[in-house]
C-alpha cells in the first residue's frame, strides 16, 4: 500500500457537512493503489463501548494525475460522529485514524477521528442561487452609454473639489438600457466593476463609498439600474474595494493635511508624517498601499473605526439599493477578522446576499464559511489556457488539475466558485488562442459545462480580444451585437456560440447541479470526455482538441444528442465537440 | 521523488508568521527521499516581471517515520510574498508551487504559492506566559479543606432551593492555604475544575455562572484565593462549561416551567414540549444534551441571547476576580462561531489571558488564532501511553508520533500545548504502568521536558493511582506530602521527583523555548534520546526503555551533567536517565 499518498484532514473539505443532514468524508490514496476503502462511523456519544460503528463503501470520485479521491455521501443518524477508515490492497489490510495506521480498533474513542458536533451556525452555505447563476462581468466604464451604443469619450468632472475621470463612456443607464440583450443572452447576473466616486476611469481609487462616480451617472441612476436588472431576472454583484481608498478619500485627505493630529491616522498603515503625495509614480510611499501604488493608500481594516466604517459600507448598498452580493476586491491581502465581520454584516441585511473574494490563489482559508461563499477562480482560467490555447498538457494532465481545483474545496463551493476565462485584470482568453477560434469554443463549452458560476467578461460574446490592457477593456463593440427574440438570427458565430452554451447550461440542471466524472482523459491524448449526472440524467460531453479524427465509443453516445460539431457517425473531427443527454445513470466511474 | 509524499499547505502551520516579522515555512516529503530542498520567495508585489526570488536552504527539522518536514525560518524583507518549492533527489530538480510539480518558473506570479500579507492582527499569539508555565490541575472537591489535610466528609446545601453536592470536603481556602505546597513543588499556574454553583460534586452541571458553589466557599473566598495564588507567582485558570448547563439552570428550569412560553426557549436544542426531566437515568431525553446526560442539556450558544450571556460571563470572571484564563469544557462540539466570539471579549478584558480548549482530537481547526491558544494535548499522553506504559511501540515510533505532533500545529501552538499525562477524565498514569513506578518517572521526565506547557493532576507528585474516576478522583493524600524549603530532605521518592524535574524546566529555557530533534530513536530500540535546544545552549536527555544497558555515544555526554539515574560512564542501565547540558548547539540534525 502506497501509504505516503494517503491524507485525510479532519474539520475540512475531507469531512464536512453539505447541510443540517447529508454528510461527505473523502480519503486520498495514491491512484490506483487500494482495492477498496471503507467509513466506518460511530456516534461519538455511544453509551457503549466499543462504540457501535456503521461501515459504507467509500468510492473513487475523483482521479488526478497521482491520487484517487474515495469518497461517500450520506444522511448521518448523528450529530457527532467518530470514524476511520479501512483500506484494502491485496491481502493488506489497515485501519487508518488519528492520522496513523494501525491493524485493529482501540476501545477509547478518543482516538479515532471525531466529527464532533454538525452545527448548522458553522456550515458552508453559499446562497443556492449561485450553482445556477451565469454571470457576465461588466466594466462599467467601457460597456454602453445607451441601448447598443457606446459613446466611447472621454469624461471629466469635479467632485467634491476633485477631479474624476472616464475614458469611453459607459454609464450606469447604459448598463439598464441592453438589459434586454442580457436577459436575451440568458445571464442571470452581473458582477459590475467598481461604480463609486473614484479619480481614474477604473474606479478601483475611491474617494466616496457612498456615492455613485458621476462618470457612470447618479445614485438614482444606480437603484434605477438594479431595478431594471432585477426586472430581467438578473441579481447584481458590485464591486467592493477594501484593501484600499483613493489618495483623495476624505480619510487619507485628512491624515495628508493635518498630519499626526487627524482622526484618521490608525485608518492607514505605517504613515510617515507629514504625509506627502508624491508626483513621482516611480516614488516608493511613504506609507502602505496596494502594491506599490502610491494612489492607493493600503486601509488599515485592522482597527475598529475603519472596519466599523467599511462594514456599514458594505450594508448601505445591501439594504438601500437591493443588490445581490459583494465582489471583493484584493481580498487576501485584508486581514480575516475584517472579512468575518462583513460576512457577519452582510448576512443580516440579506442571508441570501454573495460574497466573492478575489483571491487568484487556492482559497479554502477563505472558504471556511466565515469569509466569503465563493473566489474568483483564476485556476480555471490557469488550466483552460494549458490545455485550449496553449496545448501544452494532455487530457490526463488537464482533467488532473481540474479534479484536483475540484477536491480542493467543499462541494458547496466548488458549485458556487465563479469560474472564468479571462476578467479585466487578464488577457482576453481568445487572445491567448491565438486566433484557433474553435479551440477558443471548446473553452467556452468546458466553462458552461463544468460545476460553479460561469463568468463572461462583457464582449467576449463578440470576440472582444486583447493582450494588454487598454485593448482588453476596450469599449464594447455594440456594432456586432445582435438580439432577436424569434429565431437564432442575425447573430454572429461567436454570439451564437455563447448564447447557445449558455442556453444549454440553463436547461440541464445536470450541467449546474450535478456531479463530475471524467470519462476519457488519456495520457497523451487530447481528447477529453466528461460526464455531468444528477440523479436519473447523465450528460455526456466530449472536446476533441486533438488535431485529427478521434472515433467516440459508441455506448457513450447512446441517448439524446443536445449539440455537435463535425460529428460523424461516432467520428469526432479535430476542434469537434458533442453533448449527449441519456435516462440512464449511476456510478459510472472513469476507472 | 516520491512526489506522492510532498505536501504544503497555504495559509496554514506550513506557512505562517510567528511574529511581525518572522516567518516560517515548511515542507513535508518522504523520509530520506530528497537531497535538498530549497525555499524561493519573493514580493508578491514586486514591479518587476518576473518577481525577483531569493533563495534559502532548508533544513529537516523534524522526522516522522514516513516524512521528513523542511523547514526555514526567516525575518521576511516583505509583509507580502510568492513563493515555491525547489526539491532536489538525485540528478531530480522539481520546483512545486501552486500544488503541482513543474520543471521551470513562470512569469504569471499568481501561480506560485502566496502569502498574501501579514498581518498582525490575523497572528497566532497564545499569551507568551504560556511557554514557561507548568500547571498543576486541581479538582476543587478532592484537594483540601485547610493546610495539607482534606476532610473527606460530604456536603450538601441549598442554593436557590436547589440542592448542591460535595464529596470529599474539598474548599477554595483549602486551596489558598496550600499555595505555598505549590510554589514549593514549582507550579506557577493552576487549572481548577469547575467551581461555580451546581448540583454534582464535579460541578460540570452549572446552575449559577455568576457564583462560586457554596460546597467549596463563597465568591470572596475565590476573590481571596487568586490574591493568594497570584502572590505565590501562580496563574489561575478556570473552568468554562459552555457546552451545557445543569438541568436546574434558571434558563432550562424556565423551559421546563413555563414551556413554550418560557423566554429562554432558544437557548437549547430540540426541545419537545412539555419539557420533562426524566428520573430514569437511562431514559433517551427529549432534548439535545451533553452525550446523552439528561441532567446536562447542551446549550444553543449559536443563538444570539445565549452567546451573549456566555460570552459576559467569560468576561466577568476575568475582570472582576482576575482570573488568567479559561479552560473551556467539551469544546470542539461547540459552534466556532460562539468561541470566535468568546475570544474576542476575553482578548479584549486582558490580552494575556489564555483560551485552553479541551479538544481530544487534532485541533489545528481551533487554533488558526481566532478560538483557542491551547487544547488539552490527549495526544501527548496517548503515544506516552504506547511507549512508557504499554511499551508496545519503539523509539522511532514514538519519536515519530511526537514528531507528528510537533507538526500539526504552528511552533508558537506547540509552546502552548497543555501536555498531560492524566486529567481528571482519566485513570492515572501511573496505573497505567502497573507497577513499573521507574518507567512513570521517565514519562514524568518527557513531559517536564518536552515543548508545552506540561499539567499535573493533583496527587500525582504524592503517587496517587486510580483507574476508574472514584479512584483516579481520590482525596489529596496530603499524609504523604513534605514540603521544606531548606534541603530536599523528608519527601517521598515521587515528590522528590516532581519537584526536582519541574525546577530543572523552570531553571533551563531552551527546555521550554528550544527547538527539538531527535538523536537517537532506532527502529526496534527503546532507547530515546532528543536534544533541545535553544541559541547557544543545548541540552540532551537520553531515557531508556530497555529491559537492558545501553551504551550511550560518548560525544553526546560532552557538558555538564544536570541529572541522572543509573548512568555508569557511558552505561545506561534499564530505567535509568541522563540529562546533559552542553554550551555547544547548532544544526546537529538527527540524520
Amino acid at each position: 500500500m502506497n501509504k505516503d499518498a494517503v491524507l485525510h484532514i479532519p474539520m475540512s473539505q475531507y469531512a464536512y457537512a453539505l447541510d443540517g443532514e447529508r454528510m461527505v468524508f473523502r480519503l486520498r490514496a495514491g491512484r490506483g493503489d487500494l482495492d477498496a476503502c471503507y467509513l466506518h462511523y460511530g456516534d461519538r456519544a455511544c453509551r457503549q463501548t466499543p462504540v457501535v460503528f456503521h461501515s459504507l463503501s467509500m468510492r473513487v470520485a475523483a482521479q488526478d494525475e497521482r491520487f484517487d479521491y474515495y469518497e461517500v455521501a450520506f444522511s448521518s443518524p448523528y450529530r457527532r460522529l467518530c470514524y476511520y477508515f479501512e483500506l484494502r490492497c491485496g491481502e493488506e489490510r489497515l485501519l487508518y485514524y488519528g492520522d496513523f495506521f494501525s491493524e485493529a480498533c482501540v476501545d477509547d474513542r478518543s482516538e479515532y477521528y471525531q466529527y464532533p458536533y454538525m452545527h448548522r451556525a458553522d456550515l458552508v452555505c453559499p446562497p443556492s442561487w449561485a450553482a445556477d447563476a451565469v454571470v457576465y462581468q461588466i466594466f462599467p466604464d467601457s460597456f454602453a452609454t445607451g441601448k447598443r451604443w457606446i459613446s466611447g469619450r472621454e469624461s471629466c468632472f469635479y467632485y467634491q473639489g476633485k477631479t474624476v475621470r472616464g475614458k469611453r463612456g459607459g454609464t450606469l443607464l447604459g448598463i439598464a438600457e441592453n438589459a434586454d440583450y442580457l436577459e436575451e443572452m440568458g445571464f442571470n447576473a452581473v458582477y459590475i466593476n467598481p461604480i463609486f466616486a473614484a479619480g481614474e476611469y477604473h474606479k478601483y481609487d475611491i474617494i466616496d463609498y457612498y456615492h455613485v462616480d458621476p462618470c457612470f451617472g447618479t445614485d438614482e441612476d444606480f437603484r434605477e439600474l438594479v431595478k431594471t436588472l432585477h426586472n430581467h431576472g438578473i441579481r447584481v454583484i458590485i464591486d467592493g474595494v477594501f484593501n484600499h481608498c483613493g489618495w483623495h478619500f476624505d480619510a487619507f485627505e485628512e491624515v495628508v493635511q493635518k498630519g499626526r493630529e487627524a482622526s484618521f491616522c490608525d485608518w492607514f498603515y505605517r504613515l510617515a508624517f507629514p504625509v506627502i503625495r508624491q508626483e513621482d509614480p516611480e516614488a516608493v510611499p511613504d506609507y502602505e498601499c496596494f502594491g506599490y501604488e502610491r494612489m492607493m493608500p493600503k486601509l488599515a481594516t485592522d482597527q475598529e473605526a475603519a472596519a466599523e466604517y467599511f462594514c456599514n459600507v458594505g450594508a448601505y448598498w445591501l439594504r438601500e439599493f437591493a443588490i445581490d452580493g459583494w465582489r471583493l476586491d484584493v481580498a487576501s491581502e485584508v486581514n480575516d477578522g475584517f472579512w468575518r465581520r462583513f460576512f457577519k454584516t452582510v448576512r443580516e441585511v440579506n442571508p441570501q446576499a454573495i460574497l466573492i473574494g478575489e483571491v487568484w490563489e487556492s482559497a479554502g482559508h477563505w472558504l471556511d464559511g466565515t469569509m466569503f461563499d465563493s473566489t474568483m477562480n483564476y485556476d480555471f482560467r490557469k488550466h483552460c489556457r494549458r490545455f485550449f490555447a496553449e496545448k501544452t498538457i494532455d487530457a490526463a494532465a488537464f482533467d488532473g488539475r481540474v479534479t484536483h481545483m475540484r477536491m480542493r474545496y467543499r462541494e458547496q463551493s466548488v458549485f458556487a466558485q465563479m469560474n472564468l476565462l479571462d476578467s479585466h485584470d487578464v488577457s482576453r482568453f481568445s487572445s491567448l488562442c491565438g486566433g484557433d477560434e474553435e479551440a477558443y469554443e471548446l473553452a467556452v463549452l468546458f466553462l458552461m459545462t463544468f460545476p460553479g458560476m460561469p463568468s463572461v467578461f462583457y464582449g467576449d460574446e463578440l470576440g472582444v480580444t486583447g493582450l494588454c490592457e487598454d485593448d482588453y477593456r476596450q469599449a464594447m463593440p455594440w456594432e456586432r451585437a445582435a438580439v432577436s427574440k424569434a429565431a437564432d438570427t442575425g447573430y454572429s458565430r461567436q454570439q451564437l456560440f455563447y448564447k447557445k452554451a449558455i442556453r444549454l447550461r440553463r436547461q440541464e440542471e445536470a450541467l449546474r447541479r450535478g456531479g463530475y466524472g471524467a470519462v476519457s482523459a488519456a495520457s497523451g491524448s487530447r481528447l477529453y470526455v466528461y460526464r455531468r449526472f444528477l440523479e436519473a440524467e447523465e450528460i455526456l460531453i466530449a472536446l476533441n482538441m486533438e488535431d485529427s479524427t478521434m472515433t467516440l465509443n459508441q455506448e457513450w453516445l447512446e441517448g439524446k444528442l443536445l449539440w455537435q460539431r463535425r460529428l460523424e457517425g461516432y467520428k469526432l473531427e479535430s476542434r469537434g465537440f458533442v453533448i449527449v443527454k441519456s435516462g440512464k445513470t449511476g456510478e459510472k466511474i472513469c476507472r
